[in-house]
């Protein structure tokens, strides 16, 4: 094992090009970039738009020469056109055209994913984007600098369709959210849905449920979009979030198999099909810890642990991936929410008996000056009495989504409610209660049980 | 099971009469208070004291109403004289020197525990303060009203110690901390200990470490406190924090053991030696999870749980206190400290051969505004790569007292530094990085290891 060859400068990539090289500094690892933006934070984008990241270049988690002082070799805006399985190459084209053939010994595959292009007319109009790379910021960035535009639509109200309402919100434009489902946030239930829905219009954005769009119509400078149950609408701008798919053409081309979403197969140890061939990251089916099954969930967190992985076992380690409990935060004005395990409806779906219970409290004693009301609930298996999931919702800086980690820990570990209030959590009045809210919250559930 | 007869009304108390009676709202649940404050939080006596607290009475937990209301028959400012494990009574005496003799099936003794009062000459002079109960918190904030004092010694860097050098200097006290160890906080490592040292220092407060004080001395109205290696320093007043011990004089008539510091023994379901007898709170000893052993730790929250299952056994449960891990969080100035499990000096007394790394990080991507550095300190077997604590700064809402609770869930389940990069912990960009800091400190522990 000599040469390691990884496709994808992104989570997945540079986290197993790094693990690598900390674990074996005498290994060759060639990383390959599409664009000339290695190690880029895309969940900061939303934040680059909103004008709270001073510079682009802060968005890079590492800068181009800390990844090469850490001794990988770099290919930027080289993209990988083909491998070779047979002679173990493969071969990358820069912008000019000019080919190179590189051998592998192991080979990870990171290519991402890209976003879902809906089937909707006139999508391709100029003034309708999508966000996930860079190129798709710097493109929304300059529209509002050229333009101006003083109204926005957003199609779409998972987190970054959230995120976005908040960033172009601060960029002057009203908002208008238009989503498919009947709430916002499809990951949480629709209780807290409908809550989360609440601080957007108390924000001054419109939020449209239960509505398809359909077309986006070129009106002079306007676009008109309409959609069913006769929504019209015109705006100046679009933004198309209606989540991604995985990037897995260069890989189905040499036979790796694909599964749920059209995502790369991988076992826990992120080796695909093809012999000495990895995948990580968002191009990947990711094992649930709760459901005991693959699913698609393309999180930066999960890229992250799977790449390192990958990297670890690529060089001769023998790690497994021990699957994602579907844990995530957002931030949307001045609230939080943070999501873990299974939702009512995930539980339900998965033949699970779910038993849930809403509590609100203090985030802190509240003779402690400027507590804030945090909203938990929980979900338990009523046969069980193992939690299958929690959801969480507060003001930014009351440690919502530190608190939703206490309950992903848990559900690592396969807790019951009973046995929940034994966990030994910190407390000053300041920044608690003797029990803390997620136990308070699970102590309400237990009585149900 | 008729009569349950509960001794002393703070946190062990009040969590083991409210759980009786949620599991069996028949059971006659009476709750026998020594002052006029059942169910006080003590721990927010320093913020009484600062003045952050704009009521006493909102120091409550629940009122005198709301513990009625739930059921409990209240005896306030009656003192439990005697029990006679024979008949099944306790003799209770109010004020007035009123007695009544209650019957009991079962008991559980929740009577706390006492400043330590240390041999220094001199204690008792007007103007030297102890900090434990409500009127304790009267007596500190009459005296500054009356009396307008400039100068605050404080005799002890414990937790309270620290949470009251800031409450003095907020009320415009000059304040000098003396300790007898070579650092503040003992229950964390020297390392940070200093830092938080350096903190005090930097908000006016002078500390002076490897100090016995051996006596106070009036004169006029000042106070001079003196100590070893020529220690003299002239005051307003002093503040007496060393510690605590158990308040057991009316179990030990009966015969209830006794074991570390004097507190009682009991059993993981919370019973004592005697028969029918209970106990629970800062009057007992308390299993330590890591440690296997029993210590000493009066904390709420250790308190709150043992109530909580004291309270369920007395009535037919079978809940075991599985132990406490020794988790601990304090805000001083705008700065919080947390710990859980062993420091380094607990885990080498305990026979284990630690290793340990100090790391620093952003609380969240520093792209991302108001990003401020966390340190982490993190412990481990050597032998077994378990975790064995962590120790954490960061500023006021950086997360850090829930960033310790994971910590504290993963001691729970005796996690070990390899699995910890498996939990699926929460990331948006302005709270976190997708690897958390815990992980990125637990990561670089591995390399260690």
């Amino acid at each position: 094992m000599k040469n390691l060859i990884i496709i994808g400068g992104s989570d997945a990539g540079i986290s197993s090009a790094l693990r690598a090289l900390e674990l074996d500094p005498k290994i060759v690892v060639t990383l390959i970039v599409a664009d000339n933006y290695p190690n880029f934070s895309i969940c900061g984008l939303p934040y680059y738009i909103s004008q709270d990241v001073s510079h682009w270049k802060n968005l890079a988690h590492r800068t181009k020469d800390d990844i090469e002082n850490e001794g990988v070799r770099l290919f930027l805006e080289h993209r990988a056109n083909s491998i070779d399985t047979q002679s173990k190459t493969v071969t990358i084209v820069n912008k000019s055209g000019v080919i190179k053939v590189l051998d592998f010994d192991k080979l990870i595959i990171g290519t991402g994913a890209v976003s879902v292009k809906p089937n909707i007319r006139g999508i391709d109009h100029p003034g309708v984007f999508f966000l996930r790379w860079i190129p798709d910021a710097f493109a929304i960035d300059e529209y509002i600098k050229k333009h101006n535009p003083q109204k926005a639509i957003i199609i779409g109200a998972g987190y970054i369709g959230m995120e976005m309402s908040e960033a172009l919100s601060r960029r002057g434009l009203k908002v208008t959210v238009v989503e498919f489902f009947d709430s916002v946030m499809p990951s949480v239930d629709v209780e807290l849905g409908l809550k989360i829905k609440d601080i957007l219009v108390s924000n001054g954005i419109t939020v449209y449920n239960e509505i398809a769009v359909e077309s986006i119509d070129k009106n002079g400078d306007n676009l008109i979009v309409k959609g069913t149950k006769g929504f019209e609408f015109q705006t100046d701008m679009v933004l198309v979030s209606v989540g991604c798919i995985p990037n897995t053409q260069l890989g189905r081309s040499i036979g790796i198999n694909t599964g749920v979403k059209g995502a790369f197969k991988v076992n826990q140890k992120m080796e695909t099909n093809i012999p000495d061939i990895y995948a990580a990251g968002d191009c990947v089916e990711t094992w649930h810890k709760i459901l005991h099954k693959y699913t698609y969930l393309p999180l930066g967190t999960v890229a992250h642990k799977q790449g390192r992985i990958a990297g670890e076992n690529a060089i001769g380690g023998n790690r497994e991936f021990t699957g994602s409990v579907g844990t995530q935060s957002v931030k949307i004005f001045d609230k939080v929410i943070g999501r873990t395990g299974l939702n009512k409806k995930e539980a339900i779906d998965a033949g699970f008996k779910p038993i849930s219970v809403d509590f609100e409290t203090w985030d802190h004693k509240v003779y402690y000056p400027s507590a804030e009301i945090i909203y938990i609930q929980v979900i338990a298996d009523r046969m069980t009495k193992r939690i299958l999931g929690a959801q969480m919702l507060g003001a930014y800086k009351t440690e919502v989504s530190k608190r939703i980690d206490i309950f992903a820990t848990a559900l690592y570990h396969e807790m019951t409610v009973q046995e929940f209030s034994n966990y030994d959590l910190s407390y000053t009045p300041p920044l608690s209660s003797p029990w803390d809210p997620v136990q308070m919250a699970v102590q309400k559930l237990e009585k149900l049980c």
